[in-house]
């Protein structure tokens, strides 16, 4: 049985907190608000304690693990704590938006010999899981090319905006990075990328790209293309296509149901799912039984400090092509 | 090459005359309809002597062939003129409506040895085709069950439907009844149907079956289900899934192009083509090449007499049900 | 908060108890198993006392629901002694196969007023329930069709079929005839059957119906078709297909990943999901939620005795026209 | 009634050559290859008089259009001859690989007046033009980004990859480029390409790109990716995906037929159709009934020498990105 802390009760905290309550093998011991009332709400729902000090957790040594649901830039600086207070750490992506903070924190983590886990779900739904063992089997023979389509419904709140700048990479095609990693087995040397402002003044305020394609090219010689945007009005457009010299794999979106309507104006299905947390439901849950089972068989989770390090220098790359204009190199 | 003559104008007429200008093999020589305007029409567009009069084609020696297009109740005489005057015959379904007549217009198919087709197109549509060579070929094991739905988007015109009452057996799924014993390769001998009148007074004023479901059970022990309606809004609406010991086969119906809508309120396509003259164009263009190349390699056509004869059988004996209510044995 | 006492820990009853588990306003409070240690092992993972005599639950005040999972011979005398024991009772179709037994059972519960929900399901399937909300909402104007097609990817164990022969219809058929009256509002008035034996003698040693198809004839004058088969290799294949004077409407299957496989030899798909109990994951859940919003409403829960009673009924009306070879009528 | 010199017998030439026979409102006049042989056998199937010396065609006063067929580097010289010589102009395209050759062509067309079609077919696709229609009418609002996928089953045979280097962008992304142009009613202004070699030796022996990947930048702001492979096991492989502010058009693949086999190891469709002039076999008839269409009205064909002009100077900045690395700049 695995005593979590969770970090954050607000956004992605509550759908966390379920996932541990339901697990067989997981129970919520803490949760970490400087809202107070959040916790307590929390740990009305689900269990466990509520506290607006993390060090009450993290003195509690029957805390196991310390799951952090708090914004970005609070990461690192609790992934250290933690750590050093012999913790197991999950942690939201990503570990932090600098890169020399994040080799900080890798530091700790690393001297403390912290079990470590960055919580990229996306590996752990079903259809891209299905994709990634269709690869590993060898049904499509070598890669060459992979396009993902990655688009959110809406664009967020002009205050979670400002405070990451270019989030359309530090935010989104993060995700995409880790994914073209995992699926390929294989490393990005260089991107090229371009951003546009699509949506109004209203919509978007500040400016930021709300819509941006890039091109990655492998360390095999592969190529990649994503494309993102933040309007996607007919849902949560996630699709993967990876093309090898033995045929194509496409994981497809999902809708609520089946349902198909046929009328003189045509067949109508669906809109894709919405929210992201409708779309990922079972990664969300599975990414945390990974977590867990590698702490019962104290073997290492299955994506690391350096899959976190690495899909943040290619959005760090992504943004310095976007805003200069050339390609730019990806170091090792 | 074989020369046609062509007797009827109207409806079917043009496409059947568009196909033998188009085929290679084929010419159009004679254009009869009673309407010697028709004829004349017809005539000046694809080639061949327009004439109201039968006689002048049958007796020329050049001619053929005879492609039957006119009424269903004309089919039986015009059949025996050809046959007389020594062409080879392509006819419309059915050969007639009345059993009697039929089997005499079949006896002097016999006598004269009259090369026949009849033209259940169906059978060269490029799908239904594809599902009947993968149960050939075994792909799903020993036939358990058939389903067809067989749906036009509108009712016939009154004068239509008054010429021919339960035309929905007699016309529309004497097609399936035919696609059935030619799928299964088995032979059905008992029949149930249902009907109903769905369409308001306005559009159905005979008050003629414009809605039907049976249930056929095969010589083997295999039970089939084929439902109709004459109010497909969505377009024409023919599928066939064969189900069997390994698996299932699905015919599904086609769309004018692919497109797909993608909007806040679901994802949209075309509807299904509407006319049964798009739906089944390369069927039409198919049927003629398999007669033109069974009358050059002087072997019978693929379809024959017998066929039609057994559509018919099945197609009383649905009326028969229908009207007393009770399960009705189809003779051998 | 509802206290259950679940009866029958095997089959259906550990599924059941996990969805009690994890309600936020249900809790497992006793399990009963003449099978002493199916009790304790389920007690074990989603709490609840262990017993094997049912009146140890039924004595208990605070026990406010009786959730019975046990084979369908046992059904009503459980029912009538919660009913006595003023309990309200959740229990899996069909309330009994004797008809004169259900009607007894019915009395009972009638005169002990007791809040009762017979398991259909399949009503809560998410695509089944955005179907009968498009028919509700007029989206297809008046049903002249309903298509149903019931498939299982495998025979029952022999012990079991010969405990209910005929049971393509009282244990399958019946799920799709409560779907009718459902999804149409209307009752049947007919019912013709027929079926089949296809597996072979080590599948089906019984020689039970394996493979069936029904018409029914409903009040309103629209027609139904049901096919069933205990041999769909491809997976459990459960597909409705509403037929209305403005259009049509399809549930489809649903498929464990939206992957797919393209290859020099064609497309490839998952298959269905197998097994019922992944099929209907969340009608299962949401079911019970029904139920028990019923009960903290004090209002009759949505599928009542009589829906389980005209079920029954359709389905003995099939098991005679399928003996027979008659059309049967369907009583009020 | 348009009489037509066709030029080069060849490839697609036997294509144009049935095209123009069945065409009710064309004829084929003039057939020319330097291989006489080529002109007979044409000749013989569809009509026209066979020469191996086009001055014989150009001659005669009843040959109203020339149409090209011929290898893309004697485009030029014959459309200057026929243009010259007062004949409309139907060509393939290129007009030219090099852009001074084709500058001085547009001129000699401009000074005869020439009525001038190059063709770009897949703008007749029946779905691709269903998508520019939808655009046009607003369906998904102002567009934001365009994903074309254009992937041939094979490479071409190595003679003609050693005519055309970098034939990626010269023979098969120019065509994506003409669509980019045509649906989005927008210019580029910048292009990256990268390019790869991932067959091996055997098939490239050359090693010219056979993979490759663009991100355009449109005048507009519209960002555009086209990836282009020349190993599609699975068939030719022709998406497009506009992206709007309100919405998603795809224009998808299309197979030979609709059937479905549903075994136990999942649901497979047809591959899609092999070959390019399967897949725009509609295409083909509908630019010529577009060029006949404008002679007869006199109004200037729908695709024109700038059109050909401008995709292939898109072609061209992407084979000088390709080599250099850096971003292009596509002069207005």
């Amino acid at each position: 049985m695995i005593e979590f802390c969770l970090v954050g009760g607000g956004f992605i905290g509550p759908l966390h907190a379920a996932n541990i309550a339901s697990h067989p093998d997981a129970r919520l011991r803490w949760i970490v608000d400087i809202n107070i009332a959040a916790a307590q709400a929390l740990g009305a729902k689900h269990g466990g304690r509520p506290t607006s000090n993390l060090d009450d957790a993290l003195a509690d040594p029957e805390t196991h693990a310390v799951m952090i649901c708090t914004p970005p830039r609070t990461h690192a600086a609790i992934i250290e704590r933690a750590a050093r207070a012999g913790k197991a750490v999950f942690c939201e992506k990503p570990v932090d938006l600098d890169m020399r903070r994040v080799e900080a924190c890798g530091n700790v983590l690393t001297t403390t010999r912290t079990p470590f886990f960055v919580a990229f779900n996306r590996r752990f739904d079903p259809s891209h899981r299905a994709l990634f063992d269709a690869i590993r089997a060898g049904e499509i023979g070598s890669l060459e090319m992979l396009v993902l389509s990655s688009r959110d419904p809406e664009i967020s709140p002009p205050d979670y905006v400002a405070a990451m700048p270019y989030g359309i990479f530090y935010d989104t095609m993060i995700h995409d990075f880790d994914m073209v990693r995992w699926l390929m087995a294989d490393e990005p040397i260089e991107i090229v990328a371009r951003t546009a402002c699509m949506l109004d003044a209203t919509a978007n305020p500040h400016r930021d790209p709300d819509t941006a394609m890039v091109i990655l090219r492998m360390a095999t010689g592969a190529l990649v293309h994503v494309n993102s945007s933040f309007r996607a009005v007919y849902g949560y457009d996630q699709r993967i296509e990876a093309f090898g010299a033995n045929g194509m794999l496409i994981s497809r979106n999902r809708q609520p149901t089946t349902l198909e309507r046929y009328g003189a104006d045509g067949i109508r299905r669906d809109p894709l799912l919405y929210f992201f947390i409708d779309r990922y439901a079972e990664s969300y849950a599975r990414e945390l039984d990974d977590f867990i089972q590698a702490l019962e068989a104290q073997r290492p989770p299955s994506i690391g400090f350096n899959d976190g390090r690495r899909a943040l220098q290619i959005a760090e790359a992504a943004v310095e092509s976007a805003k200069s204009g050339v390609p730019v190199s990806i170091p090792d």
